[in-house]
């Protein structure tokens, strides 16, 4: 095998940067970061590149064109991970573009293009709470009010990048827009169970999906559970329970917007929670996403609307407040058609889907058009989960397809970039 | 007012013993209890009686009877509290005795038995685990394997009873059985809106409801809350959503024991817990009462039969665990006609209820019948909780009608006893 073993023991190696071993946690600017930084920007030399951490953490490695002034082909994916993760969300995207420039390299082969690979210091948002930090300093969309966010021990983002050796000020340099970039593309484990059922090793992603999160808060009378009767209650966690049922209905309706549709509670909590105490007060959160942000706004409305149906006829009270919203990220359909003609020309049938997680890629749409190769993950498609796991066999063939794209995809115009 | 001003004012004035002021917490065997059952003694002393504590730190009143050898009736409730409880939820009943003896005793009225009124150190359970210490050792229930149940400092029971200047090994003489006893007759606030609805400032008790408790574990499968399409889930939560909504529709079914059967579920944690991943174990708690043991057996099954039905319809798994049962105390038909002729003769509608909580008398059964007074509470019966409230007018009813009973009642073969 040319890369799929490899990759997947380097894997092995960078999860044993860990805050909490045997589980992979390896949150934003920690000593594990560090370590998996440094252990990346040695691969990527390794495989012919420069490498070198930037001044928010990322490790950003270049494998420079055939010629001088070329435009720039970005990828990477993050290096960061959620708490009691697995080990390829993130990391097998750094990993598969550092074993194509390793090949390129072997074979002497430099492409029109400088080709930058970034390991994202942060992108699941563990430490700080902000998410992408990395890629939205690149995307231009990075905000300098988080430097002052905290994490759970009271560390600013700020003092975190000072004592990790970055510069909090640095981001403003940070930013691609206008710096000849024409294309990011991401490979990425699915984190679900498409392909898997499908029996398929990779596919072509159409869109990252819009996500939109609202917290809900319904609040009822608490009494005694052994005296107050059944028809007299105003018994929040019953209310929040019908909601929880409503959310699935509304998110599984055909007419919502298909099956790229997904709505999910997370969390619940019941106050004052004590076996024999009717429920005062219930808080919940509701994950909603797809593909099309005018079906994502409108499920997320009809849910709305359920709550406030279901709350008087029970007597209790329903708020809810949408605190987050990421639009929808559309792939760059003449990118697409080339990662399928790479898929194409492995043999393998061209799978189109959207992507219902949030990637880097999400945030460079100011910056270039992007796309993303999705890569079977077994076990029922799990992710961020120990159990997440991926095969050699599919890292093989993932790989292969994205090397293929980058020796055949042409920049557009250049010659003039 | 001859009681109702006073006793209020004495429930705030024990209000002022807790752990975590303005909120009234009042745990077993600490410092709070000790100077609340100090107060109780002295007003039980100022009212006519010897009053001391007793081997598990309850306090116990006695107003002689008017001969010797007579029979002992008893009354009494608990002095200790759940946390950020209310001021009457035990504390009255109590109180309300304590008046009876005092007016008693200035009219220089003695009765035909022996009048024992018990502030008891523990009903509630909060610090032990191990819920009515003090009534279980005088209705010959008590298990000395509760001696070593530790609180969450790791102090044993044992080790707080000495502390406290008790007696671990002494709870045996505390056992009434066998001992004279002809009724237990113990005043209560309802903590629940019947009496409140329907305008009536006393009730009378028919019987204590049994209890069971269950403890739920769903199980199904975690996944990204972006990537999993909604007809592939295996959503612990929206499952535990239809089982709880199954739990309040099976007792508010009229064929599963009419109006008395209640069903609750007071607790719910969803695991792993966060906004973006789909659940994976769900534990959720019901509480099932009635004043019918059959009934709520059945209840109980049919619940467990819906859990069972819904669980593979979602491929998730359910396994439910009855941890806690106590069957139900019926209370005395003489007893409460008689208290019924009390509330008669103030001029009042004799309403008669069932309890739905538990409380000390339920586990007199063995050593006496018993019966029990219930007092409106006001804020929608609200009870466990600070605005747990009731007026000095209906305690001053309730007082009047518990000494009524007191002067007409007439043990059974009184003269023999």
């Amino acid at each position: 095998m040319r890369f799929g073993t490899d990759i997947l023991r380097q894997a092995d190696i960078l999860a044993a940067f860990t805050e909490d071993p045997p589980g992979v946690t390896r949150s934003y600017l920690t000593p594990q970061h560090r370590r998996a930084g440094d252990c990346i920007a040695a691969l990527m030399r390794e495989a012919g590149m420069d490498a070198s951490y930037d001044a928010l953490g990322n490790v950003v490695g270049r494998y420079a064109a055939d010629r001088s002034g070329a435009p720039v082909v970005m990828t990477g994916s993050h290096m960061d991970s959620v708490r009691n993760a697995g080990r390829y969300d993130g990391v097998f995207g750094i990993l598969t573009a550092i074993a194509c420039v390793r090949d390129l390299h072997r074979r002497g082969r430099r492409l029109p293009f400088d080709f930058e690979v970034v390991a994202f210091g942060d992108e699941e948002g563990v430490r700080f709470g902000v998410t992408l930090i990395g890629s939205k300093a690149m995307g231009g969309s990075f905000d300098p009010a988080w430097l002052d966010a905290k994490d759970a021990g009271g560390t600013t983002l700020r003092e975190a990048l000072i004592a990790f050796g970055g510069d909090p000020d640095g981001w403003r340099a940070l930013d691609r827009r206008g710096k000849g970039v024409v294309a990011y593309v991401e490979s990425h484990i699915e984190q679900g169970p498409v392909l898997l059922d499908e029996g398929l090793p990779v596919g072509v992603v159409t869109a990252i999906a819009s996500g939109a999160r609202m917290r809900v808060e319904v609040t009822g009378l608490a009494g005694h559970a052994g005296t107050v009767p059944m028809g007299a209650r105003q018994d929040a966690l019953a209310a929040a329970a019908e909601m929880v049922l409503a959310v699935e209905r509304i998110a599984s309706a055909p007419g919502a917007g298909g099956s790229a549709l997904v709505g999910t509670v997370g969390t619940i909590e019941a106050r004052p929670g004590a076996i024999n105490v009717i429920p005062q007060d219930v808080s919940f959160t509701v994950d909603v996403r797809s593909g099309d942000d005018v079906a994502r706004r409108r499920a997320t409305a009809v849910m709305r609307d359920a709550f406030g149906a279901i709350a008087p006829r029970r007597g209790v009270k329903v708020a809810s407040d949408v605190f987050y919203e990421l639009p929808a990220a559309p792939c760059d359909a003449s990118l697409q058609d080339a990662l399928a003609a790479s898929v194409a020309r492995q043999g393998l049938p061209v799978r189109r889907l959207p992507s219902g997680a949030g990637h880097d890629a999400m945030v460079f749409p100011p910056v270039c058009p992007i796309a993303m190769l999705f890569v079977r993950c077994g076990a029922g498609g799990i992710s961020h989960h120990p159990d997440e796991t991926m095969t050699a066999a599919d890292a093989e063939v993932a790989t292969a397809v994205f090397l293929d794209f980058l020796e055949t995809w042409t920049p557009p115009n250049a010659d003039d970039a």
